[in-house]
C-alpha cells in the first residue's frame, strides 16, 4: 500500500469541516466526509523545522536533534545560515520504505539542512522538486542569495529570480508546479506498479502568502483564503487523480500541518486555530492541534471521527506498518501505528507531549492537559507588535514572561474548555 | 407544506458541522448534510425574548415593541414580574397561517408575556406545551412562584414542583417530554392531513443546564454538552419520524438559535460560538451570528452551503411563502423570503442590524461590518466577575465603557476577520 503525506501549515479553523465560517475548501470536506477526521491531532513542535523532523523519524525533536538550547523554550529555527541538519544516525521514513521497494518522492519544502550532506535524497527520497526552506525573500543575492528550488541533485533555480512570485499582487503559480509534480509522479508509479511513498510538503500557505492567478479573489477571507483554496484544489485533483487511476483503495492519503495558524501574520497572511488558543510557535492548543484527516477508500469507513490522541509522529509509524515494515527497534520511536484505530475504530492510550524547543510545556493525558510552563511571547517583542495570541488575554495563562507551573501544573480539561480559558 | 422551526440557544461553535472539537453533533451534522448550511444568520436581538418576538412578527423588536428604554444599549429583560408582552396590535405567523388551514403549536419557551392576554393561544397558536420563561428557580412559592408549565390554556404544574430538575446531577426529562409533544403533534397533523407549523422552542441548552438521565455523563463537554447532545438526539428522531410517515418532502424544517452561546455561564453551563467574538447580550458576533440548517428533502439539495446574509425574521416571511400567503402589507416587515436562495441558490442583497435594546450598534452589509458603538459591559458588572467575552480582549473594541463611533464607525472586514480582531 501506498501513503500519500498532505503536510501543509494550516490551521485547524481553516478548513470548512473543522468550522471555517466561509466553508471554502469543497475538496478537503469531501475527504474528511469520505474518510476519518481526527479531531485530537498534533503535531510535535509548533515550528516547521522540528516538526517535519519528527514526521519523518517518528520521534521528538528532542530525540532526533531538531532543538535548540540557544534560550529557554526557544524552537528551533533554520534560516538560510544555519549549518546544522538532520543527523546520519536518524533514519528516516523514506530510507526505511526502500527496503520494502517504495520509491520515494518529497514535493516541497524539506527544512531539514541547507548543507549537500543533509539533501533529501541522502537521506532516502528518491526524487526531489522543491526547496530546503521557505520562500521568504527576495533578497539581494550579495549578502543573502534567494532560496534555491531543486529538482533532485540539481538547483532548478531560485525564487523569485526563475520561480516568480509576485509580493505586490501575491500572485505565483508554485502551487500549480507542486500540483503537477504530484500527478506526474503518481501516473508514472502507477505505470510502473511500483509503490511509492509521496510527501506533499508545499510551502503555501505560509508567509509571504500567494495564490495562482485563477484563485486570487476567489475566497472572502483575502489572498490567504485564495491559498488556501487552491490547496484544497489541489488536494481534491490529486485524491481524483488516484481514482481514475484505479489505485486509491492502495493508496494511504493523510493531510495534516507542521504547526498552527501563524497569528503573527493575521489578518493578512495568516490563517486561523477556530476557537483555539494562540497560535504557532506556542503549546497551547491553537499552536499544536492541528487538522487531520485519513483517505483511504474501501477500508477506512466514510465519514468517521475519531477522538485518539494523534501526532504528525504516528505518521511514520503508520507508513511503515502499511508497507509491512516494524519501527527500528534500536532506538526510541514516538510515533505508534494508527491502523487499528483507523480500520477498527480501536482507542489508544497515549500522552501528547507539548515541547518549545528543548523544554516540556506541558502534557495531554486523555482530556486533561497540564501546563509546566506558559508562555506566549516576551514582553520585549509583544511590545514591537509580535502578538502570538492577537485579541486573546487569559490571564496567568497568555503570559509574557516565563512561568513556571512544574510544582502545581496549571490543569486544563480540554472537553469542556477546548479554549484553555479556564484553569482548574 | 408545513414548517418546522427548531430554536435553540445554542452557539455558533456547538455543533461539529460548526466545528466544535468534539463533534458530538451526528444528527445536526448529518441534517446539515442532507440540507443547506447557512453561515451568515443572525438573530434580530442578542437576548431571547426580543429574538423570539423577531422570529414570530418578522419585525426587529424596536418596531414589534420588544425593547425597553430603561438604559442605553439594554436587552429587554423579562423577568417573571415583567406586567408587559407581544401587543395586540402585531401580527404573529401562526395568527396568519391559521388563514391557510393550518394547525400551530409551540413546544417550549414562549416569552412573549406571562399576563394571560400575551398566552400564546391568544396569538395563533392552537397548542402549548411549555413555559412562559426559562425554567430560573427553584423559588420558595412566597415572594415569587416558579415558573408554570402549560399545556394549552391550563397549568400543567411548575418547574422544580411537578417538572423536577436536579440542580445538584444536573437531570431532568424535560427535554425528553418536549421530543415526545413533538413526535406526537407530527403523527395527529400527518393523520388528519393538516399542514402544521411547528415551534420547537425548548428551554435547553439555557442554564441552568439539564440532560436526561441518558444523556448524562455522555459527551467530552460535560453537562452542557450532555444537553446539546440530548438536543441533537431529539433532533434526529423528529427529522427520522418525519421521514417514517412520508411527509418529509412537505415538511419544512430549520433550525438556529435565538442568541450567541451565554459564555458568561462558561465553561460549565455555557456553550462555544467557535471563532467569533463574546457572545450571549452583546452586537459582537458571538452574540449574534447563529447556526442554521434548512432540510427539506427533495427540494433542498443536499450538502448545499449558502453565504446569504439571514436572519431569524426571514423564517416568518418564508413560512408564509410555504402557506402561499402574502406577508401583512400595512406595516413594515424586516423579514425576507429565503425560498429563491434555498431552491434556487440566489443572493439577495440585505444588510443585518445588530441591536442592543433600541439601540442600533452595528450594520453589516456584504462582508463590511460598521460598529457604530462597541460595549462588551460595564466595569461594575465586569469587576464582578460577569464577563460577556472571557478570555477575550481586542483594544478600542469589547470596551468596558460605551463607546461612540457614529462619526467614524469601526469598521471590519468579516471574511478575512471573522472574530472582530483587525479594526480596518
Amino acid at each position: 500500500t501506498s501513503s500519500g503525506v498532505f503536510l501543509l501549515q494550516m490551521g485547524w479553523g481553516d478548513l470548512g469541516a473543522f468550522g471555517e465560517p466561509s466553508k471554502e475548501t469543497p475538496n478537503l470536506d469531501q475527504m474528511a466526509a469520505e474518510g476519518m477526521l481526527f479531531l485530537d491531532f498534533y503535531t510535535a513542535n509548533p515550528l516547521c523545522s522540528p516538526s517535519r523532523a519528527a514526521l519523518l523519524t517518528g520521534r521528538l525533536p528532542v530525540r532526533n536533534g531538531f532543538y535548540t538550547t540557544n534560550g529557554h523554550a526557544r524552537n528551533a529555527y533554520t534560516p538560510q545560515e544555519i549549518v546544522g541538519g538532520i543527523p546520519d544516525s536518524e533514519l528516516l521514513l523514506p530510507e526505511l520504505l526502500k527496503k520494502a521497494g517504495y520509491t520515494n518522492k518529497i514535493i516541497g519544502k524539506w527544512h531539514l539542512g541547507h548543507r549537500p550532506q543533509f539533501h533529501p535524497l541522502r537521506h532516502g527520497f528518491d526524487e526531489w522538486f522543491g526547496s530546503p526552506n521557505c520562500h521568504f525573500g527576495p533578497y539581494d543575492g550579495t549578502e543573502r542569495p534567494n532560496i534555491p528550488v531543486y529538482r533532485d541533485w540539481d538547483m532548478a533555480g531560485r525564487y523569485y529570480e526563475d520561480f516568480k512570485i509576485d509580493l505586490k499582487t501575491g500572485e505565483a503559480n508554485l502551487t500549480q508546479l507542486y500540483l503537477q509534480e504530484a500527478l506526474d509522479f503518481i501516473s508514472k508509479q502507477q505505470a510502473s506498479q511500483q509503490p511509492f511513498f509521496l510527501y506533499w510538503a508545499i510551502d503555501a500557505t505560509h508567509a509571504p502568502v500567494y495564490a495562482s492567478k485563477q484563485f486570487l479573489g476567489t475566497s472572502q477571507r483575502g489572498l490567504y483564503g485564495d491559498a488556501v483554496r487552491e490547496i484544497d484544489d489541489s488536494v481534491g485533483k490529486i485524491l481524483k487523480h488516484l481514482q481514475q487511476l484505479g489505485i486509491s483503495e492502495n493508496t494511504f492519503v493523510f493531510f495534516t500541518s507542521d504547526n498552527g495558524a501563524a497569528l503573527i501574520s493575521a489578518p493578512k497572511q495568516g490563517g486561523s486555530n477556530g476557537p483555539f488558543l494562540c497560535g504557532k510557535e506556542t503549546t497551547f492548543e491553537g499552536g499544536m492541534r492541528e487538522p487531520a484527516i485519513a483517505w483511504w477508500p474501501g477500508h477506512i469507513p466514510a465519514g468517521g471521527v475519531s477522538h485518539q490522541l494523534g501526532s504528525v509522529m504516528d505518521l511514520f509509524s503508520t507508513s511503515l506498518s502499511l508497507a509491512g515494515l516494524q519501527p527500528p527497534s534500536d532506538r526510541q520511536i514516538d510515533g505508534i501505528d494508527l491502523l487499528p484505530v483507523i480500520l477498527q475504530g480501536k482507542l489508544i492510550d497515549r500522552p501528547i507531549f507539548y515541547y518549545r524547543g528543548n523544554e516540556l510545556m506541558a502534557v495531554r493525558a486523555g482530556l486533561y492537559k497540564a501546563h509546566y510552563w506558559t508562555w506566549s511571547n516576551s514582553w520585549e517583542e509583544h511590545s514591537k507588535g509580535i502578538d502570538f495570541c492577537p485579541g486573546q488575554s487569559v490571564a496567568g495563562v497568555t503570559t509574557h514572561t516565563q512561568e513556571e507551573h512544574t510544582h502545581l501544573p496549571l490543569l486544563f480539561h480540554l472537553g469542556r474548555d477546548p479554549g484553555e480559558k479556564y484553569p482548574l
